[in-house]
């Protein structure tokens, strides 16, 4: 019997992958316009291998991109780099169209909802609230806060028990296989792969494949009868 | 000859003092919504003792206050505090009425402009650029930047060498008598200091005494011609 349902936040609730990356773009022209001596397309290849080394969590992006190109840190550049980044990153912020429609569909069912999420507690948090969907949520765990991330069983061990659930009775959402898919599976949870943001060409199997987020709400209504 | 100017930040270019304060009783009510069990006044009265404690700089002021109360560190409500001061402040985040009219009027002068401040360099930075002020400074140093804060002496004589002044060629204008006025006046440069925010009553000389920052234009002409 499904009793709750677990989602991935970035790119499964919300379009994550194409606003950072206008959000990123607009912080290096603010950059370029505050003295970064490069070109818009060199600075971008920088940052782009700078988060390949480092992981998107790693919080000196800007510092190091800097540091590259200058060959010292400038605070007046990495500054302006961080605010443009945050004002076009909040501004651009917002559920996918029909995310709060589901959840209010999911949540007249009497499921529970969760959040399993990788990334820093209070940056995810904030998403969820500056997006206005934290409500909907009776659990929310993050890999900083467990100390270990996906693809780790262990931690999604931690999100049933914070919910009081078992694997069987439990649905997980999320967009990536390796990392959200398979350790769900692994588990004995019954899965659902949401095509979306830049992971949606990956090879895998998953239980049921959505290409928008209501299409669940009638994969859970036949779960449940 | 009088060749440059350095500020102060908080207090003296801005009201920091009042806002903050309205920030943080905001943040409380809002923490106290999504579940922080305690009174407004209680609440304040546990986060002013920490900011006392541990200094304005610490970062986990909301962190422990929730600890304090609930036992735990709720990330939900800890966030719902950041958030709301957050918006708050940058809602608030203004120059005192005249603070460009007169930067222009001294700019006008010929003078070099700099800023002499305690703090976080991507924080103090943040407040320059939102405050959109930032173009007029040629030299902003910070006590993060340096390693050392005021009142030592180090940390204005840094200032004085990036500004490639030397201490009777420049002015200080700043709102505390014990880490502004007295160091800038043991170097010898010549002091005002603005009577504003929280330390206006504090006893202490100075060379010049103003209430607003527009006084300062006729001083400085006084002290050119």
């Amino acid at each position: 019997m499904i009793k709750g349902i677990f989602f991935d936040l970035d790119d499964t609730l919300y379009d994550s992958s194409s606003f950072v990356d206008i959000a990123r773009r607009e912080a290096i022209k603010s950059m370029i316009d505050a003295g970064l001596k490069t070109t818009e397309e060199e600075a971008y290849k920088i940052l782009q291998k700078i988060i390949k080394d480092k992981g998107s969590n790693y919080g000196r992006h800007f510092d190091d991109l800097v540091k590259a190109v200058m060959g010292y840190y400038d605070p007046k550049i990495i500054c302006m780099g961080i605010i443009t980044y945050h004002n076009v990153k909040f501004a651009l912020l917002r559920p996918y169209p029909d995310t709060i429609k589901t959840l209010i569909e999911l949540k007249k069912m009497g499921l529970k909802l969760g959040v399993i999420t990788d990334g820093i507690t209070i940056k995810q948090w904030e998403k969820l609230i500056r997006l206005g969907i934290h409500p909907f949520f009776d659990v929310v765990v993050t890999s900083e806060e467990y100390g270990l991330g996906k693809p780790h069983l262990e931690f999604f061990e931690y999100g049933l028990k914070r919910m009081g659930l078992k694997a069987e009775e439990v649905v997980y959402v999320g967009d990536r296989v390796d990392r959200d898919i398979e350790p769900a599976r692994e588990l004995g949870m019954v899965t659902i792969r949401i095509l979306k943001g830049k992971y949606k060409g990956m090879e895998g199997d998953s239980d049921y494949t959505v290409t928008k987020l209501p299409e669940i709400v009638s994969i859970l209504k036949s779960l449940i009868k």
